[in-house]
C-alpha cells in the first residue's frame, strides 16, 4: 500500500455517516412505495428515483477513504450494510475488508463468492492477505497461494504461522534496503529511480549479503548529510529491532517509549525479514484497549453492534454462566443463615451493603494492579510495599465508612449491637477486598493468564460470599 | 527534541528495573548495617561499599533512555524513588519529568527547589514546558516566561490556554517550512544546511507570506521526484490538517484511520501554528484508555502506585460515597419487604442472584454501547435498531436463564411457585438491564458527559433496586 493517504480532506466522519444514512432512509421510503403497489406494474418515476438515489450513494462512497467506508459499514445494520457493500467498487473491496473489524468482516465475506474474494485479495499486499486469512474460506486461501510468486507465498505462509499477539502478525514487508559501501549520492539516486516509497518509511535498512541487517539509515540523516559520505559512515548501528515472535504488547510499549515510526524485524541470525510500523502499532493499541474493555465487561469476543440476536446472546453466555454459578454459591452462603434472617429480617436488608461496597473497593484495587502489571511496574521487589499500602487504605476506609454505616444501621433499627456488627463486618470485608484485589490479578498474571479477564468476577465472588458470611456470621454470634 | 532516540538498544525493560531494584536492595542492606552500629563511628569499608553502590546505580541510570528512567521511577516506592531521582544528572531532569505520569511528576517536583525546576524547564521545548506547567509552582512559570524570547513566550502562553483534550494541548512547534516557488534541489540544499531535522518529520510545510499554509511536501516525494521540479508542482494541496481547539480524541481517530505520521495545525485563517505528531497521539490514546479503565473502576484520578495512604484513600472516596448511597437505597427497597422475608427467608438467599445477573448483563450492553459511542457508530438513525436487538437478546436470555434459575429454586426449596416467581423476576430484570444499559450511556453522552464514567454505577443501582423490587414484589403478591 503506497497510496498517498495524506492527500485526503479531513472531514467530519459523523457528517459522512449521516449523509449515507439519509440516502439509505430515502431508499427505504422508495422501496416501501414500490412494494405497496401490489402486482407487477412498477411506476416508472419511482424506479428512476430509486436508481438515482443509489447512484448518488455510490458516488458518495467512491469519494470516501477506505477507512471511512469501513467505519460506515460498521455503523449499519446488516441489511443496509450489505446494500452499501454491493455499491462499493469491486477493486476497493480488498482495502476496505482490511479496515473493518473482525466481526463485520465476517458478515461481508459471507456475502461474497469465492471469485469475488479472490479478486479482492488479489489487490492486497501479503501482510494484508495474512490479516484477512482467518476469515477466508480454506479453498480461497489455497487458490491464492497458487497465484503468488515464491517469495510472496513464503511470506504469506510464515505470516500465517505467527500467533495473533506477536510482532510477526503485525509486520509488513514494505521496506527499502541499501548496501553500506555506496555513497549517499548513490542512495538518493536509487530512491529517485524507485519512483515511489512505502508509507511510514522513515529509514532505509542497510543490509549485507544474505539480508544481514547491519544498520539503519534514517531519512533525516540522508537528507542532512553531505552526499559524498558513504552509507557506512552515516548509518546508525545501535537501533531498536524486533523478532517476529516478540510480544506485540511489548513492541507497542517500545514504540511508545522511544517514539518510533518504524523498526526492522529480524530473525535470530539478524537477517532482515520485515518491518513494524507505527500505524500497525496504533491499530494494535486501540484494538487491545477495546478488547480489554469488552472482556472486562464479560463479552467473549468483539461483538458487531448489529450482529444477530442469536450470535450476540451466545457471545454473552459463558460469562453469564460463570456469574450465575458464583451467585448461586453466594446464595448458598446466605441460605446457611436463613434461620438468623427469619429472626431478624433487617439482616437481609443490610447485607447487600457490605457485599456491594466490598466489591467496589476491591475493583478499585484491581484496576490499579492490572494497570501496574500491564506497564511492568509491579515486581517481586515492590509487591509487599503495595500490599502494606492497600491494607492501610482498607483499614482507614473500613474505620471511616464502617463507622458511618454502623451509625446508620443503629439509628435506622434502633439497635446499637446491629450497628456494631455492621461496622465490624464492613471493616473486615474491606480487608478481604484489598487482599483479593491484589492477589487475584497477580496470581492470574503468574499463571500467564490475562489478569484483565476474570479478575473482576473472581473478586466480586470473593467479596460477596465473604461479605455475606462475615456479616451474617457475626450477627448470628453476637445478636441472636 | 531532535535527539536520535532510534539509536537505543532495545533491552528488556524488566531487566533494567530488576537491576535498579537489586542495587537499591543492596543499598538498604548497607544502610541498615551502618545504622545498627550505634554511635558516630562508621566503618570505613562500609562507607566505601555504600558509595560504590551508588556510583554503580548512577552509571546504570546514565545509560538509560529518559523514558526508561521514567518507567523505573514509576515502579519505585516514594523513598527509593527520591533516592534514584537525586542520582539522575540535573541536565536530564527536564526530559524525564516530561515522560513520567502526572502523579509521579508531582512527587518528583515536590522534592525540587525553584532553581532546580527552572534549570530543568530550561532544557525543554515550549510544548514540553506546557506539559509540565500545571504541576509547576506559579512563580517558577512566571520566571520561566521572562527568560523566553517573544515567539516562545507567545507559544507557551497559547499552549497553556488550550484545554487538556484539545489538539492545541498535544501539538509541538518542531516544523520545517519552505516556499512554493523554489525547486526541490533548493529544498534539499536547505535541509542539508539545517544539519538536523526534528523527529517524526515526514513532510515539509509549504507556506506563503504570513505563514499561510498552502500545501505539504512529503519527504518521500522530495526524495523520489526530479530535483528540477518546483515545490509548487510536487506539493500535495489536499491534506489533513487540524485546528488547535479540535477534539484530541477525533484527531487521534483521524491519525488511526489515515495512518498519519504528522499533520499541520492551523488557525481559522489557515495560518500554520504547529504540528501534531503520531508519538503525541500514541501517548494520548494510551493515557485515555488508562484513564477510562481507572475511572470505570471508580478512581477519581490517575493514582500513583505508591502514593501515600491518605491521598489514595481520598482518591477513592467519592466513588465509595456514591456507591454507599445507592446501596442504601437498594437496602431500603429490601427493607420495605422485611415482612415478606420474615415469612420466607429463602427470598433473602435468592434475591442477590436476580440483582447480580441483571447487573452483569447490563454491563455487557453498556460496554458495547460505550464503545459504539466512542467510535461514533451509534446515531439517531440506528438507535432504535440497537434497542430492538438488545431487547430481543434480553428476552432470549431471560427465557433461557430464567427457566434454569427457576428450576433450581423449585428443586432447592421444593416450591414450584417460588421457582416461577424467580424465573419471571429474572426475565423482567434482564429487560430492565437491557434498557438501562442502552439509555444510561446514551443519556450521559447527550448531556455531553463521558459515558465511561458513572454509567456502570447508575446501571448497577438500577438493576439492584429494580431486581430486589421486582422479585420481592412478585413474591409478596404471588406467594404470601
Amino acid at each position: 500500500m503506497t497510496e498517498e493517504y495524506d492527500t485526503l480532506q479531513h472531514e467530519s466522519l459523523e457528517e459522512h455517516l449521516h449523509q449515507v444514512q439519509a440516502l439509505l432512509a430515502k431508499q427505504r421510503l422508495v422501496e416501501d412505495l414500490v412494494h405497496r403497489q401490489e402486482g407487477p406494474r412498477q411506476d416508472l418515476v419511482e424506479t428512476l428515483v430509486h436508481k438515482q438515489n443509489l447512484a448518488e450513494l455510490q458516488k458518495k462512497l467512491d469519494e470516501l477513504h477506505p477507512a471511512d467506508v469501513a467505519h460506515i459499514l460498521e455503523a449499519l445494520p446488516l441489511d443496509e450494510r450489505l446494500l452499501v457493500w454491493d455499491l462499493v467498487k469491486a477493486e476497493r473491496d480488498g482495502e476496505i475488508l482490511v479496515e473493518v473489524s473482525d466481526s463485520v468482516r465476517e458478515s461481508l465475506i459471507a456475502s461474497m463468492d469465492n471469485s469475488e474474494l479472490l479478486a479482492a485479495a488479489g489487490t492486497l499486499d501479503t501482510d494484508e492477505i495474512a490479516d484477512l486469512a482467518p476469515d477466508l474460506p480454506h479453498d480461497v486461501i489455497q487458490e491464492l497461494l497458487t497465484t503468488l510468486d515464491t517469495q510472496k507465498r513464503a511470506r504469506l505462509q510464515s505470516a500465517l504461522s505467527f500467533p495473533e499477539d506477536s510482532v510477526g502478525a503485525l509486520m509488513d514487508f514494505d521496506m527499502v534496503t541499501i548496501r553500506a559501501d555506496v555513497t549517499l549520492e548513490v542512495a538518493l539516486r536509487y530512491l529517485r529511480r524507485l519512483g515511489e516509497l512505502p508509507d511510514q518509511l522513515d529509514k532505509l535498512f542497510v543490509v549485507e549479503r544474505n539480508d544481514q541487517l547491519i544498520g539503519v539509515l534514517p531519512l533525516k540523516r540522508l537528507l542532512t548529510t553531505d552526499p559524498e559520505a558513504t552509507v557506512a559512515a552515516v548509518m546508525v548501528e545501535d537501533f531498536v529491532s524486533f523478532q517476529p515472535d516478540d510480544d506485540a504488547h511489548e513492541a507497542a510499549q517500545a514504540f511508545e517509549r522511544y517514539d518510533l515510526v518504524m523498526a526492522p524485524v529480524v530473525d535470530t541470525q539478524k537477517r532482515l525479514i520485515g518491518r513494524l510500523t507505527v500505524d500497525a502499532v496504533v491499530d494494535y493499541i486501540r484494538e487491545s484497549a477495546d478488547a480489554d474493555m469488552l472482556s472486562m465487561a464479560g463479552l467473549k469476543e468483539e461483538e458487531d453492534l448489529f450482529s444477530t440476536v442469536w450470535r450476540s446472546a451466545k457471545n454473552r453466555w459463558m460469562w453469564l454462566a460463570v456469574n450465575l454459578a458464583t451467585a448461586f454459591i453466594a446464595s448458598r452462603v446466605i441460605g446457611a443463615f436463613e434461620g438468623s434472617i427469619e429472626k431478624l429480617a433487617a439482616l437481609a436488608a443490610l447485607m447487600p451493603i457490605i457485599a456491594g461496597i466490598g466489591g467496589n473497593t476491591g475493583n478499585q484495587t484491581i484496576a490499579l494492579i492490572i494497570r501496574g502489571l500491564a506497564l511492568g511496574q509491579i515486581t517481586q521487589a515492590n509487591a509487599h510495599r503495595l500490599i502494606a499500602k492497600e491494607l492501610a487504605i482498607a483499614l482507614l476506609n473500613g474505620l471511616v465508612w464502617g463507622s458511618a454505616v454502623g451509625a446508620f444501621a443503629w439509628l435506622l433499627y434502633d439497635n446499637p449491637a446491629l450497628g456494631g456488627v455492621m461496622a465490624l463486618a464492613m471493616l473486615l470485608n474491606f480487608i478481604v477486598a484489598a487482599l483479593a484485589g491484589i492477589f487475584i490479578p497477580m496470581t492470574l498474571e503468574r499463571l500467564k493468564r490475562d489478569p484483565a479477564i476474570g479478575s473482576s468476577v473472581l473478586l466480586t465472588f470473593t467479596t460477596d460470599s465473604m461479605g455475606f458470611f462475615i456479616f451474617l456470621g457475626l450477627a448470628t454470634l453476637i445478636l441472636l
